[in-house]
């Protein structure tokens, strides 16, 4: 049975869309509402221009939704999915003033997704076999949180925390204020919710070991060679997880990958990413 | 007297970082509230490690302010100026749970305020003394207008319309809806403020004529050749402003300015921004 | 084709229902609650008792819409449309409790938005054939601006500014603040979007030159006798629209309209207007 | 000892104040943030230009606040007092683009709250002496119904029921409902809270009986004749309060007060109300 | 004709819904949405555990409802109805993701809500057929004042004052700040709406006296002996209502009522009230 | 170096208390409004009627601030510590209108937090010296779960989930759904963030077995007897934590930690709990 990917979080998605139409729209776009008459309907199709890998072709159905509920959206192709140019991506039919109001914001989020996926999804097939895992960041774009996560796990990627209250990660300024990697893991242990999982940064060995005797359950390995990835993984086998991280490059992951590490966080696939392009076309 | 970059909207700059902390802090921190003391105070400082236009060094003393009154941030750069590489940009002191939690929120602002900035004043410089001006579009991302639109302008851009709310822009949907450019404009005149600008589409020398003759205060010219384009200018001097968009790259944007538009229109340094690179150092 | 009378803003109208409303019934109708019986329906219908000309028929459709989806209103005259005494405006069927918990806040709502609609149809009576548009002013009631506005256009007028934002007015006290109108102009054009219209507060011949000469699109004329205001236009023609204001009462408005100004402001159509008397009465 | 107006609720008159910023103000003031140097300082006058009771003047206060904590804003006289043309009301001092952005909804609030205690103010001096008490009705302006019931206060009135939750007011409906005045006293009685008083309202001398045998605490006595309103006080002396309303003019309204009843309530003092003439003038 | 049991404010029952939902879910229930598929339907039972009078059997319908609009909850029993263990109260069909994400919630405010309509009726049943009235008081759990003082409706008691603004109560501090009973009744009628009542607290029968000689409507008679509530009642007879309040335990409460007091107002029935024990089973 | 009390969180608290004060004072309390003087001052103790484990102390100074920050309140005791009967808490000097709007808030806040916290130390107590720890449950009052949990942790417990979306607790209704514990537990691994740990509910020795070899991170032991979770101890000891859970009375919850388990949950600690008596005395 294969797993499902997890959709975002409706209240969350419906917060952003409402956001973005309001502060596109603002008291109302003046142009459509003088020009277009008021019951004119009319169809149009998003069509990829280049091939990607589909992320929020639900969401953007909410954002025509949110404008009018008569509007009659359809997707064509799946989240998940890799597609081609030319491919048709879904269709809109409805009211010609709904749906001109809900365009742009609808272009910005799905090629913004849809961007996100598909190089998570490079990343993914560049260390297809290795058992390790793409994770991604909080290095998001500020207020688009639950999508930029979201369109990772399309694009076949899995997510680290989600927000600071769902796991504990122990830094260096942590480690710093209480004095030692053995005070601070023990003071997140007494403190949080019997529930709550402990990871701690390391940037050497000597801290791998620490952390793993005050019994940490997953370790960051920050910036550290090839080496000394394979033997922090050695000493942490059958004691605590290991993730990867810093500066992960699309050429450099598979050799991050083959030390043996479960995890790899790479922060570039939410930051930086280009917008694939895709189109609005009318249709007949 | 030099214009001064004109401030992005503070209630809405507030919206953006209340989200922004929001989703990323969610119920709480919970790593810095079970490991650093409550009244620890440390000291943390923004550098550049590469060159780039400055955008968002006031707004992301928003985000301290918004989590802690107590915070102390001190910008030692100002919005629209080039720095180096190296350089401090700002330095925060105060406590240091507050500053822990605001760290990944001010530098995502940070990071892409800065990107668009320092890829606007690009195209800026590219069509130096050639009297037109860069603009940008309605391609931002969702949620964040405000703040993309004042980071072009930090980089020397001028704005095109903030949200549908304030100029009218007919485009082909719209002309095809009542039928003719001149209906369209003439139905806009009568329903909006006296007080409202009207702007037209234009893809051929023929509408060019057409919307000049119903009036159209200014003039989309979009993907035209450069020929078209001189011959567009021509026609519409004295009677309507020109704006040329349309795959505007680097390359080409100095070109497009030597026909004599009065604006050029560029998506891509808002949709496709790739972050700079800010450290957030500790001191001493 | 005749131009629509453009809508109020469906966000904004709902924000002034609801707020109505909530001012209205706090935490709840005591009075129904406890003697109505809570399926009782029943069907009352409005009723003009004064000629009057009609706006906001369909908002207060909203009013019962936003206490009860079931109640059935149904307006029986069009906003724009005059109508004499005894003209039954509009029907409403459904539960007693629904209807009679909105009844005050749907009467305030329509008595005031006709009232305005019927003073502004008067100016507009009174410059009939002489080329002037009736505009309003920002002297609206505070939280009812979109519908003010909206019922002035239902009168016949135009609006001006809808809020600060949609346009630049430059009065006496920027143009202090600059040092000089030409200073002030120029600031205005530099720092706003592209697409943004300027006008001009000018009080004296000698500033509409000034303004013309520093590019204005607009003119405000402020409590100009008719000489200068023909003077005015005059200066101005080819280059920049005029408008007059300033103490419009109803026996000077057509003599101002006939010195060829484009606009005449009235504040008072909105400021101090009287509510029509308009009765919702028992059926049957 | 005298007692004191009571103030309107201070959540109520700050929701007012930033609804009507909000919606007069927009995304910002184009013109004032373009013109005008950020730093720079003015001291404006809200002078009255003709003879008026005061109402709001602490109220407007809360404008400038609301925009600029640092706007030092000094009232000069107070509410409930009345003053003649020339008047110097308040004035206010600070940031000059903070103080063009509250003058407008400043002006529009005083003026409204003004005219409404000035013509409060009218209907109590034609009653002095008889012992009448003058209420306002819930006949207020759609958002406005604290502060236009605090303005009343100021003219001398006193409020009737601030909501519909705050007592009951059995009117021709309920009872139609129930079908007796008999019942619908008794449900009311039973249902609500022990603290809550019991209004009918009566068109007939029997009604009025039939209210005072069902045990009601106040009469509303609805368009009845001089005559009539005498024999109801007659009725209910001893027994219940006893309110005259309907078509309440200036000059009826004392002939109505010497009948003998506790209370008139007059609509026109709130829904048809004229502006007071209030400038806001440079200082030197 | 048997009086209803009011409802509570639907809106208020919304806000307590939907906040018990967000603090208990946070960002979704990752349990559910990560092992049961997404279209898993399945019933579950509302079971007493043991014998209770029924409140809010409606309430919880929307909790589900305000998950999932498909699900089909029925009520079996009525609020105000008394129960025996083991009895079937409502069934819930639907979406097993819906139901398990609101089972907890709606079990909280069940278990409460009939755990306060049992205490309540114990306390109606000692006093049956004195013509005395349990009341509630203030002491409800923070933000669920509205489901606390409806489940005392339910259990056959009726409400004191909903809130501070629906009623005058005057205590020892108030009389202390004017100086007198006299003095704090007077000023209270001047400030107030002419449809507010008046009650006064008394712990003596002189403090009684004044307060009727002062023109109370009602008396609270504070921790007296049951003497001197008899007294109490005597003076007030035709006067002034009495409500006697005070440690009213279940053994005491029907000799207070003896002493022909109008109303016994009880505090425990709402702030320490035990849950009673109301399963959720699984059906077939 | 002893753990600190995690606080709660300071957005949920500023939530509670102003619902609570919202749906307390409503629109106005109307009997200090209307009788004591403005600027009148006093001073109030808060004081323990009964002996008791402080909650809240820090909590209900926010009340007072909610209402006005001129309020100086000051606490006299720590959150967690015993106090004895007649041990003045906490003072509140400052505007007599603005402490009497908070009073009863803030007493219903205190006692009860301060209830939980009392009755938590009984049980934590009781299982002095085991080892094992004591935990809430979810059964919390609606709306006032981040006062609950603090409360728990006060009286020296530990929190269980703080709500659904920060750990996987798989229960008999998620087994069922997916046909296996394995099946469930490796979805659950698969979907979910890389830093969420993984409960299973066990009832009986073969779950316990089966949960342990999918890998789970705990284990809940519900309703077992004390040989089983003896035994169930013995089968994790090494890879999985144990709590145990159902029908946790006083008298028994030593034996049950006595066998070993590592967390103890106890649901009546916070849904059925008796307020504790603490009086708010004038002073002087």
């Amino acid at each position: 049975m294969m797993p499902v990917i997890m959709q975002p979080n409706s209240d969350e998605v419906r917060r952003i869309i409402l956001t973005a139409l309001a502060e596109d729209i603002g008291h109302g776009d003046v142009t459509s509402n003088s020009t277009i008459p008021e019951s004119l309907e009319f169809t149009l199709q998003f069509v990829a221009r280049e091939p990607l890998v589909v992320s929020g072709i639900d969401v953007i159905g909410g954002v025509f939704e949110a404008l009018d509920g008569q509007v009659d959206y359809q997707p064509r192709v799946l989240d998940g999915h890799a597609v081609d140019a030319g491919q048709v991506m879904a269709s809109v039919l409805g009211n010609a003033r709904s749906i001109l109001a809900g365009e742009r914001v609808a272009l910005n989020l799905l090629q913004r997704m849809c961007g996100i996926a598909t190089e998570s999804a490079r990343y993914v097939k560049a260390i297809h076999g290795t058992g390790a895992v793409i994770l991604d960041t909080r290095k998001t774009m500020p207020g688009l949180r639950e999508l930029d996560k979201f369109a990772v796990r399309c694009g076949g990627g899995k997510n680290h925390r989600m927000r600071l209250d769902d796991a504990v990660l122990i830094k260096d300024n942590h480690i710093a204020a209480v004095g030692s990697v053995a005070g601070a893991v023990a003071r997140a242990k007494a403190s949080n919710p019997a529930t709550m999982q402990i990871e701690v940064e390391c940037d050497t060995l000597a801290q791998v070991q620490e952390a793993l005797d005050a019994g940490a359950d997953m370790l960051l390995l920050d910036n550290m060679s090839l080496d000394d990835l394979c033997a922090a993984v050695a000493l942490a086998k059958g004691k605590a997880r290991c993730e990867a991280s810093g500066n992960m490059t699309i050429e450099r992951v598979r050799d991050v990958a083959l030390t043996g590490v479960d995890f790899i966080s790479v922060g570039r696939i939410t930051h930086s990413v280009r917008n694939v392009d895709i189109g609005l076309d009318a249709v007949g």
